[in-house]
């Protein structure tokens, strides 16, 4: 297992690279009888394609997925569900130059390392193309999770560079290309991302994704608690630095006396805990924050070396996001319910399926 | 497997409570022929024990480790290294009053409600006591990761509560009981804390892990990135809420032209990826930050509900760290180890042994 | 993972040698609240410990376990399950001359290859001594199965060398030294062991266990069948050379009319499937043969090499079963509950708790 | 992980069904850096497709494989190796009026049960058409293994229902459809055959495979033995009912003088161990039986049951196999491959690369 597959009973298997023949998945574990058609997949990933607003990529994927297997008359069969989708629209020829030199910020450098060979067209399988598979594999997460529980998993780009994004209302998000909780702030948005462009720059963003209706009690207690799963889901989406749960950082400069939520019979006074404690869901909203690093393609010169470690100086122009969070909102919410249908499984098989009537205790957002 | 195992190749299987018969731990997958001895695990279990400062709990643990098997005439042979910690300061009567109510901020509410039953006795499994068993089996890979490849893995705690505390030497971090890299700053971090004891209160703080000399190459592309585990390892430490790697959460608000660290002939000029790029290592320091919550467990009174969901308050009146990132800096070193070495074995498996001639390429920390 | 694990969902990860200080394992995945003494375990252990009887190796350990953790006032609870079982009677003086040669037909050769370091004190950890960890946690999981599910699993001798042993009853299992299923034989078996000690010499042994009202639907259809991980599981005992399931071998020169069991309303007409269809249970019981080889440890002299490669001869005078089969039963019946249980975890994960009023058709015996 | 995924190292997630969009998988952890094309594999698929004889089904799949994605330039990359066959000669009707009822001998049952739906379209996914893709990724491993260590698996059929084979040479094995290595009964095989179609029956064979320049030291020492993992594997092939290596179910009633192989300064003076001793391997010759037992589908009408438990009388007219062991032998090989590898990488994790001067002791075959 070279790091391909993800998760323990709900697994994902991925595969392809940027410029092949296409890229896809094996999910294995899903639970038989759901009805899952190609359009409960194609609606999430049309959420994440590209080229669909001047601040992405321009390169033209429809990202249509074929289910292979897995699915009889509509329904999940409790065998493997093989996904494929074809890529379109490869142009080699923007990346003939990179394949003598390390892209910087790239996994160029660690590839050709680690394998003494790499693909080097639109970065192979380091290309963030991958993640598509992704959302695909947890459309159908999210719809197992949704129909069986009720949980509802959304997430929002919550800052920008420097600008923060105040949280107004989730009807806004999908208004806009940006994820944006709100609608008032996207000119600004706008504004910003053009000017970036101009100066052939990129920028980093915040997104925050958010789990509601999780029912009390999923996760492992020691090494595969729930919020260390999540951390290793996030951090394994391109890009990622950073990982918070509930108050996360700023949890260092607080007291026991603040951070720590009570609890009332009528449920939780507040949830810095982001609604885990011990690595367990405590039944309040799931609350993860990720720090998403600037594109490292920019058409700016920059300093690297060759394979035989000359100097070079190289700019990448071919098309590329200049802020990779734009599109990162979907693939979040994907990693999140990925997590959260394999801690599902895996609860039920420990200790029975999840009570109906467990409470499920409401708590103020932070 | 329900949490309760840590890694792929280098396996840590750990078990016991806090005021059981002891705690302990499987180590599997060691490499054979490596000197090992009692002593190599005793010195790590000593930074980390408690009782040994006024600003720790005072639970009289000595933590002494036994070997129970995997070592033959002084050196490891390539089967399970068991070790086993005998816990001997139980007071058990100081959770008697907790067994019917949820400790506010603790496992207890969600340990209940996912397994119906809980052992109270100082947490039970939920305990940070556990982390002893990490710290031991991470001295084995430390010691594998130093004689293999000269990999050296030091932590420190870079900020405690509000007070930020500056870098100034790794000879500072052993003469403290903070594990503080800079020994003016001790004198304000002691009048501070004893600040908080007196207000019966807790505190956070934040813990800098640096791993040196580690081979380009560690790390699996696409879902067990070694970022990714990374995070997932030090979000798996009891308390932590948040983890970032380089610039982590200041890379949001960078520009691509700042963050993308370039290449030359004679090393990186910047290390914001903190070591780690498309998931792979660098060559470079690999620099982690933890977030660490203040302990939930203060002697004030708080709102808390029993298990009939009545309204209780209740104070902690036990014997508890006043802030448990005091202890975390070899408990975080030692997860870092555990992921380095699981993932150095790996890169043996599919791609040979890493070349010793391969370039580490210095750099600038951030 | 270097192979101490057992299991997916129910793990037994075990450690120890022979005459190290001990060997134990730790079980992780037990489902919480379920009564657990050291006596329902102690009482399994009791059937395949050593000395006896005169058939079998006079080593004397009475194999007392401790529970070191996972349990709370009588109960599991969901956390893991630390067995240890201290070692008594180390005589390494017994072993002193093998230090440098290798024992035909023992691991000794492969070991020391393998490693380039073993543990040469009564076979070190390829010792059968292991197995009684395996006896330790499948008490366990026999226990769950039975009141959860009803399920009965048991074993007895089928052949000893050159003699058939009819199956008579499962009362006869019990009072005898042999696990032999028909009083009337025993006379006949003890005189066949006294020729074989007489001459020196060992033999091999056939052992047959069976599972009965196993739920339908247990075991994953394509890698995983119930089957395939029954022989892995008997397979992976000391000695065993071959397994089958059903008619095994016999299917060969079946036709397609004898062999495929049909099915009635009520019930199936015959079992040379073993229980077993596509690889998932079918309610019927699961039978399973093993071939157990005679012990390799025999006093005649025998030829081997040292080392460095230079002919030695050899006998092994240590304390030995003259038949490893004779204490293999508990052994079979242990792997098979740890398989059961594995895979009844596996099917609540994925399909949810398997329904009490689904059939279980009655099936002749072969 | 619902049991679609072989291997902890070199891992194959296999999907597809008989009569579906076509079946696949994923092989990840493929080494990088060797030479691999489309006609390698197709190669072996070709040894096993269908219609190629009058004794094997009719049906026409020409089996083309297409590799997704891991390989550029002709090499392979490291990253996941994605295979695809497309079905082509889908004909469902044949299987119309098995939808209701449970063919006997075959997985209908036990899925219906398991899982509460199936595909019931030529087997669905419980089909041997699935052991294509184990052939196919088989390919890959064989060609690893053969070009890393000279490792050559082999394998031919040893008997067919009551006709043992004696071996005569591997040079006859792929001059006949059976697989027979002994070109001189492969008439009196012929006439066998067509005697149990006419009388609309089917019978069952044996199988052998052989690996041979295995170096020593390949397999973990308790769970995960080498025998262990190949039993699992071969056991996991459709219609396998038994598994012994070397002596197997003849070392039931042989001594241990017999039985047990000596060791010379030449070389073993046996392989009663057939090749593996303690878990590992010797460097002797591996050598597996299995019993394949006979199709279940045969056109003789035959008692059953259809869903709501009323009896029917069914008879299956469909194209098959009349011996199912006739087109397993590279099904056999290439399950032997895929443990091989998996446990050399392994080897390579924890031990480092197999030494190449290494003995590699000669035996005789038993």
């Amino acid at each position: 297992m070279s790091g391909n597959t993800l998760g323990l009973l709900f697994t994902v298997t991925s595969f392809g690279e940027s410029h092949g023949a296409g890229i896809g998945c094996v999910v294995d574990g899903c639970p038989p009888g759901m009805d899952l058609s190609v359009e409960d997949i194609q609606a999430e990933l049309d959420r994440r394609k590209p080229g669909t607003s001047r601040h992405v990529t321009q390169r033209k994927e429809p990202d249509t997925v074929e289910i292979l297997s897995g699915i009889y008359e509509g329904k999940t069969t409790g065998t493997p569900i093989a996904l494929l989708i074809r890529n379109q629209d490869q142009r080699s020829q923007d990346y003939g130059k990179i394949v003598e030199t390390f892209r910087p910020g790239h996994a160029d450098y660690t590839y050709w390392h680690k394998y003494g060979i790499r693909d080097p067209r639109g970065g192979g399988r380091s290309s963030a193309r991958e993640t598509a598979v992704r959302v695909a594999a947890g459309a159908i997460a999210k719809k197992w999770l949704r129909e069986k529980y009720g949980i509802e998993i959304r997430g929002y780009m919550s800052q920008l560079g420097e600008i923060a994004i105040p949280f107004k209302s989730w009807d806004d998000v999908s208004g806009n290309a940006f994820f944006a909780p709100n609608a008032e702030i996207v000119p600004q948005l706008e504004d910003y991302m053009d000017a970036v462009r101009k100066e052939r720059d990129s920028v980093g963003a915040q997104i925050t994704v958010v789990a509601e209706n999780v029912p009390v009690g999923l996760g492992e207690p020691v090494y595969d608690r729930l919020d260390a799963e999540i951390a290793y889901a996030m951090m394994n989406i391109n890009a990622v630095k950073g990982v918070e749960i509930g108050a996360g950082f700023e949890s260092i400069a607080q007291k026991g006396s603040v951070h720590c939520d009570e609890l009332t019979p009528t449920g939780f006074a507040s949830n810095h805990a982001g609604g885990i404690l011990g690595g367990i869901s405590t039944g309040q909203d799931i609350v993860v924050n990720l720090a998403v690093k600037p594109t490292s393609s920019i058409a700016q010169e920059r300093h690297s070396i060759d394979k035989e470690g000359n100097p070079v100086l190289m700019a990448t122009t071919g098309r590329h996001d200049p802020c990779v969070g734009i599109r990162a909102t979907p693939i979040a919410e994907a990693m999140l319910a990925l997590v959260l249908i394999d801690h599902a499984l895996r609860h039920r098989a420990q200790c029975g399926d999840v009570k109906v009537d467990t409470p499920r205790i409401p708590a103020k957002r932070i």
